[in-house]
């Protein structure tokens, strides 16, 4: 469980670095992806477990592959 | 919805692909997943869409980081 966690704290942290190296607030990140604000809040601190759809989602609002965004 | 119907088939083939070369049966890995054989195959089939700590055990089961997996 807590490995588990840790995977979703991970995420969070790059999904939030990407979206800061952007140049994107995390509104203006969230409207780009069709989402919640305060969904992206819970993605970047961990406390979400998105699926596999919603990382395609966030993959494309960064503009990048899957691969670069597991690059961590 | 094409499209994230997509990422699931893509990811899904992936996973079938690395399973092969690691010399696994869907049942073995599924046992060394601590998943069941049918939720296995649906990954594979890109019927599931598994969530990122489902990704996590996978890539555990695997014994590769996140960065090989994604790497298709």
């Amino acid at each position: 469980m807590k490995k588990s966690k840790e995977i979703t704290v991970l995420f969070g942290q790059r999904v939030k670095a990407l979206r800061l190296q952007a140049g994107l607030s995390q509104e203006a990140f969230a409207d780009k992806c069709g989402l919640d604000r305060t969904y992206i809040s819970g993605i970047e601190r961990g406390v979400r477990n998105p699926t596999l759809e919603v990382i395609g989602v966030i993959a494309d609002g960064l503009e990048i592959d899957f691969k670069t965004l597991f690059n961590f």
